[in-house]
C-alpha cells in the first residue's frame, strides 16, 4: 500500500501568495493562511504560525522575494537598497534561527549578477522556489537513509516535532516514518509529549496520524519504562545545531533519551540536513542554551499550575555528547564515529 | 535559624472531626475541610482531597474510629458487625493503596479483646491517633537518616510529592529538606514537575516554599541536563512498594532518574517507611503497574492538547531495579546492598 497524499505539508506556493498551515491552531483546527504582504510574512514567523528552522527559512525567502516582486522601480541600485532593508527586517523576526539567515543570504547571492530589476525579481522567486524544492529532496533523502537503518515493523521513539510541517515535506527525524508509510513499511512510534511546549503531543501525533503511522503518545518521564516494556529498538531525533565533533544541540530531553539508549543498549540516531552542522564550533560545550520564560512551566493553557513565587529553570535545548550518538543521518548519508574525522569528510569535504 | 511552624501538614485531629487540607485546591487555595461523617471521609479519599499512602491510611483510620464512635448500641457483637461493614466500605474507597488496608486492619486487631462497646470505641480512637502520631515519628526518623547522607548546602533532585502532606508530617523523600530547614541546614532542591498529574509542580514546590527550602521547578525531561549543568549531587525519591530484593515501584519517571544517576555517577536514594516493603514479592517484575486514563495526557485543565484519536500509553508507576539504588532510607536506618540479605535482616528481622 502506497499513499502519497496524506503527509501533511505546511507551505504551498501560489502565484500570488504563500499558503501556510497555521501551527498555532494545530491539531484542533486546520487553518491555512495566505501570506502576500511583508507584514503578513513577518507576523507569521514572529507569532510561531510557522515553526521549524527549514520551514522558517523557506517562508522568509518567499517573503523577501514576493515583497520585492511588488516593488515599483526600474532602478536596480534603488531595488538592491530596498532589498537589503526588507532582508534585515525579515532577519530580525527570529534572529537565532540559523536557517533563516542562511536562506536570506542565498537570495542575496543569487541577485549579485542581475542586470535589471526584472531579472532580479525573477531570480529571487526562482531561488525561493528552489530552496523550497531542495529542502523536500533533502528530507526525502534523509528518510531513505533512515529507512535503511530502521527495521520494518520495529518500535521507535522520538521527541519534539522534527517533522514534515517543520520542513518542506517529510521532516528529518520523522522522514523515515512518512516515507515508510508511502512505501508500505510500518513502524510503531512512541512520541514523547515534549514538555513544556508539547510539540510531541500537539504536532507529532497529528502529523503521523495523517500519514497513517501507528503513533502512541507518552509523557517524557515514561521514556525509560516504555523503552523497556515496549521493547523500543531505536530512538531518532532532530537537531538544532551539530558541532564539528558531533555533539548535538536539540530539544530539551534529547540527552535524557540518549542516556537511556546507552543504558538499554539500543541505537540513538540524530537526523538533520548538512546545513545543521556548525563547523566553527569544535564541540557542544560552546553551544549557547536558550532559557525560556518560566510561565512555560508554571502555567498551562494560561491556567496557573505552580504556586506564585516558584523559581523555574527552563532550558529549551540540551547538548547530547557525541559518544552517545550511534549515527547522524544526513542527506549525504549516515555519519558514524569517529565524528571529528567523518563529519569533516562528509560535510565540509575536508 | 530554626523554624518548626511552617512545615505544612494535611491532617489535624479535633475532638469532633478530622481537619484535612484539600489537596485538590493546592497550591492556589489553602482550604481545610472538616470530616466527621462516614460519607465525608469516603468522599475525601475517593476524590483525592487527601492523597499519599500514609495520609490515606490515617484518614481512613480516623474515619472508621469516628464513625463507630457515633454508633448507638451497647451490644458488642452488633457493634463489631457494623464495624466490619464500615471497614469494608472505607477499604473500597481506594482498594490498591496498601497503607489503607494496613491501617484499617490495625484497628480491627486493636479491638479484638475489647469487652464492651465503650472500650472498643475508646480503643479505636486511640489507635487512630497512635497511627497518626507514629507516622510523624517514622517520617522524622527517615529525615534524620537522610540528613546523614545528604551534605549541607548540596543540590538534590526529587520527583512527585513524597512530602509532608502525603504523610503525618515531614514526608519521606522530602523529610530531610523539611527537617534540615528546622535545623538550619540548606539544600537547593530541583523538583521535577511530574507529568501527567504535576504533583511536583503543584505540591512539592508549594510544600518546600512553606518551609523555606530553596526549590526550583523543572520539567521531567530537563533532569539529565539539570543534573549535569547544576551539579546535582544526589536524587531522592519515595516509594509505593519495595520488593524483597529492593526493586522499587514509584511514580513514573523514577527509573529514568535512577539511570541518569548511574550515568552521572551520583547516588540515587529511595526513602520509605518499613511498611512499604512487600516481602511476599521476590522482585519488582511481579509488581503490577497501574495504567491510568488517556485524558491525563491528551487534556490539561480540561483543555484538549493532542488530536482526537491519539493512542496513549499512561503507566502511573515504574520499577527501578535494585542495582540502580544506592541506599533505601527507612525509619530503622539506611539499607545498602546487597538488598536481599539486608532487607531481610532490617525489615523482617530475618
Amino acid at each position: 500500500m502506497t499513499n502519497t497524499t496524506t503527509i501533511p505539508t505546511s507551505l504551498n506556493f501560489r502565484d500570488d501568495c504563500l499558503e501556510i498551515l497555521n501551527q498555532q491552531k494545530l491539531p484542533h483546527e486546520i487553518e491555512y493562511l495566505k501570506l502576500s504582504s511583508l507584514n503578513e510574512f513577518y507576523d507569521a514567523i514572529v507569532t510561531l504560525k510557522v515553526r521549524g528552522a527549514p520551514a522558517i527559512g523557506i517562508t522568509a525567502a518567499y517573503g523577501l522575494a514576493m515583497t520585492m516582486n511588488q516593488h515599483q522601480t526600474v532602478n536596480l541600485s534603488e531595488f538592491i537598497l530596498e532589498f537589503r532593508q526588507v532582508k534585515e527586517y525579515l532577519y530580525s523576526s527570529r534572529p537565532t534561527a540559523v536557517n533563516l539567515g542562511w536562506a536570506l543570504d542565498s537570495l542575496e547571492k543569487a541577485i549579485e549578477k542581475a542586470k535589471s530589476v526584472n531579472e532580479a525579481k525573477t531570480t529571487l522567486l526562482h531561488t525561493a522556489i528552489q530552496l523550497h524544492t531542495e529542502d523536500e529532496v533533502i528530507c526525502r533523502q534523509i528518510g531513505e537513509y533512515g529507512l535503511e537503518l530502521l527495521k520494518d515493523k520495529s518500535t521507535i521513539m522520538t521527541i519534539c516535532n522534527a517533522g514534515s510541517i517543520a520542513t518542506s515535506k517529510y521532516g528529518t527525524a520523522l522522514a523515515p516514518f512518512h516515507l515508510g508509510s508511502e512505501k508500505g513499511k510500518n513502524f510503531d512510534v512512541y512520541a514523547c509529549e515534549t514538555r513544556p511546549v508539547l510539540q510531541g503531543s500537539r504536532l507529532t501525533t497529528w502529523e503521523l496520524l495523517q500519514s497513517g503511522v501507528n503513533v502512541t503518545l507518552i509523557a517524557d518521564s515514561m521514556a525509560a519504562h516504555t523503552i523497556k516494556e515496549k521493547k523500543v529498538e531505536a530512538v531518532i531525533v532532530g537537531a538544532d545545531r551539530i558541532a564539528a565533533n558531533g555533539d548535538t544541540a536539540n530539544k530539551i530531553g534529547t540527552s535524557m533519551l540518549a542516556i537511556l539508549c546507552q543504558f538499554h543498549t539500543i541505537p540513538f540516531y540524530v537526523a538533520a540536513p548538512s546545513s545543521t552542522f556548525d563547523l566553527t564550533l569544535p564541540s557542544g560545550t560552546s553551544i549557547p542554551i536558550e532559557e525560556r520564560a518560566p510561565e512555560e512551566l508554571t502555567e498551562i493553557n494560561g491556567v496557573r499550575i505552580a504556586p506564585q513565587g516558584t523559581q523555574v529553570y527552563n532550558p529549551a535545548f540540551d547538548v547530547t555528547a557525541n559518544e552517545l550518538i550511534s549515527g547522524i543521518i544526513t542527506e549525504k548519508g549516515v555519519i558514524y564515529p569517529s565524528y571529528e574525522e567523518n563529519i569533516g569528510r562528509m560535510i565540509s569535504g575536508g
